[in-house]
């Protein structure tokens, strides 16, 4: 009976990451939350990780929405918006609750545009809003929230011109190439980021968008090391989703942490979160800031580890490593290490460095159990109040308490799975 | 005195890596050979290598030599060409000679537009010709031959309008942030394409290239991995030659093959070669290709080993492998082997899969024949017959002969230095 039971899971297994690798990742479109994101309501702020209320967001979540209620003038100032985020005028749900991520605090309102991937093998569409270093991180200045109006007004319009001149741009193409220029895609996308600007200049010129927007734009995108983050953030969303709801499937769908929990979701446990207190980040700090001043573990980027990328592919990305520490030898050693706690590897996304082999890919909860190896997750660091820009970048691992919860809540269900 | 000599020799070699750290390459312009090389005759074809006359010159060198002309329009046909080329009516004179380097067979001919680098430190120039995949192959169809066309009425005035617009474009950051994203520079500058694409969009925009020059550029530009080569070529060039003829330096100046000939030059004798029969070269072939088909070693572009890139920096390109064939313990044993025969690393150009150390400079003719390690070079190859493109890529060495030839040369000027 429990070799049946093994069975069935691994079977399971087998096709969740089976529709992680068949995955097709697009992006169709940039357009305003409100007009793509199914249950966004007039007053909805979506937000990182797992569900929250205002009383226990972090302080980076905080001031994240605090920015966020500015920056859609629901409230003329900051005391006014905390009235508001406490008097429950406000809706609180995680993005991954619609199909959509954010980096950091991850903060998604109705005006924000978004960047719409759709999964062409599947038909399912994901989303995510755009990668700054400001107001994601919980500040919520004028000048912070500049850099939303500007992505509002006239790179996300004009970037989306160039998109559907294009009919569509396929993310994976850009994706595997970028793992072979020394990105990992989560902390270090400058790759990608490169080639998506290529990819850009001309359909956005072809579409007709206008000289002062278009170099706007261009510069935008070509000095922007991290903007690709946003994609490879709502790529990844595009990829996990299909594998949700395998009934017996033990392979985590989601990581998500709001800098107060960190949570992760599994496919054959689908819709339940498995939290516990977020970690604290080991790393280095930007200048002006210094140990200390770092709030706990935050951000929804994590779907990059879920997929295969970010801190699995450490050991294909040295050059990250003056931005959260570590030596090369470790970081090959994180890459190996996490074929341990994973059913496969990727076919398709491949390491040079490691000789060309894929990526680990679908953290199964048995493994991360019983060789206590949790997933290594590389991140950026916010501040613990709120009010500052980005602080840092570092290492975490997730608690291991998120997966023994899961195993446990699967052996109430299926009946404990033998090792 | 021996010891007075040995003291000499090292002096003089600091101050030759010396003066190659301290370089400042800028892209100034890209303008008709014609307007802007010293000493371009009207019937002038620059090539690759050291000196060779047409008699003795290799299968791919020749097939360029006829596709120079024909490019030219001195000659109507294949048979026209080769008549001009044999009855002396073309003076064929190296690159090397005249400030220029050209990636494999190499020609410079006069209404060729070509690269202009200034090193701002020294105010020196070098000039390199575009690099495309069969002319400069020795292949001299008229598909081939349009390419040519295309750079000269197209693309080098499109993008010479954006290098004016820009008043210059620094390399030196560009190069070190390529060599982050896993490029060596040689044969896989993708990563400086890609960020070297993404600067020049918004020039030639705002210096009003006609919208579609423009569009085929940036095509171009997005889809050329190796465009770069040119320009780290150039770069390379205008590093090296403030390096030359500095009294007792054992410093490698230049290593460039014709197909037939090795030849390297040495800091303290400068304007000799020291040369020996071209080495075969071990790699990979494109479809259509097979061992047997390749012509021995060619081109001007081990200038970028012989600035620390290419070959040297294999260690932190492991991406290459799959062109040029090889592990990545072996990408990174060249990289350590290559500090062997080198004066010092460069402080400015790092490898983050060594640690961030700085790229090995300098080659020592001394340190060569010491160790009997020759340099480490990564390129592609050409057929030994005229006609054709691109057969496929690989690594080779220099034959020993040149450091020994040059270091007896040294000895009967200097007196035999001890090791």
């Amino acid at each position: 009976m429990a070799s049946d039971i093994k069975k069935a899971i691994e079977d399971a297994n087998e096709e969740a990451v089976g529709r992680m690798i068949a995955a097709e990742p697009v992006l169709i479109d940039i357009a305003p939350a409100s007009e793509v994101i199914p249950g966004i309501g007039e007053r909805s702020i979506f937000h990182a990780g797992p569900p929250v209320e205002w009383q226990r967001m972090s302080g980076a979540q905080r001031g994240s929405v605090i920015g966020a209620i500015l920056f859609e003038g629901w409230a003329a100032n900051k005391d006014e918006a905390i009235s508001l985020a406490e008097d429950g005028s406000i809706t609180f749900e995680p993005n991954h609750h619609h199909d959509a991520v954010g980096p950091m605090a991850g903060t998604i309102t109705p005006s924000m545009w978004v960047f719409v991937v759709e999964n062409r093998k599947f038909g399912n569409r994901a989303y995510c809003r755009q990668v700054e270093s400001r107001q994601q991180f919980g500040e919520y200045s004028n000048d912070a929230l500049a850099g939303l109006v500007q992505w509002r007004d006239v790179w996300a319009p004009s970037i989306r011109a160039g998109i559907q001149q294009l009919g569509g741009l396929e993310l994976k193409p850009i994706i595997a190439r970028a793992l072979q220029m020394g990105d990992e895609l989560h902390n270090r996308p400058v790759a990608a980021s490169s080639l998506f600007a290529n990819a850009m200049a001309k359909p956005m010129i072809e579409a007709g968008v206008p000289k002062e927007d278009l170099l706007s734009t261009l510069g935008l995108l070509a000095g922007h090391e991290l903007f690709f983050l946003g994609l490879s953030m709502a790529a990844g969303k595009a990829i996990a989703d299909p594998a949700r709801g395998i009934a017996n499937s033990t392979v985590v769908t989601a990581m998500a942490r709001n800098g107060t929990d960190f949570g992760i979701q599994v496919s054959g446990l689908d819709g339940e979160w498995f939290t516990a207190t977020a970690p604290e980040v080991k790393g280095l700090f930007l200048p002006g800031y210094s140990e200390g001043d770092e709030g706990l573990d935050i951000g929804d980027s994590a779907i990059t580890e879920t997929v295969g990328w970010g801190g699995f592919v450490l050991g294909g990305a040295p050059s990250i490593l003056s931005f959260v520490g570590g030596s090369p030898e470790e970081a090959l050693e994180y890459s190996e290490q996490m074929r341990q706690i994973t059913v496969t590897t990727s076919p398709d996304y491949l390491i040079p460095a490691l000789g060309y082999e894929g990526t680990a890919l679908g953290i199964d909860v048995r493994k991360v159990v019983q060789t206590n190896v949790p997933p290594i997750i590389d991140t950026a660091m916010a501040h613990k109040e709120p009010g500052h820009p980005i602080v840092g970048a570092g290492l975490v691992r997730p608690p291991m308490e998120c997966f023994k919860k899961a195993l446990i809540r699967f052996g109430e269900l299926v009946e404990e799975p033998q090792a």
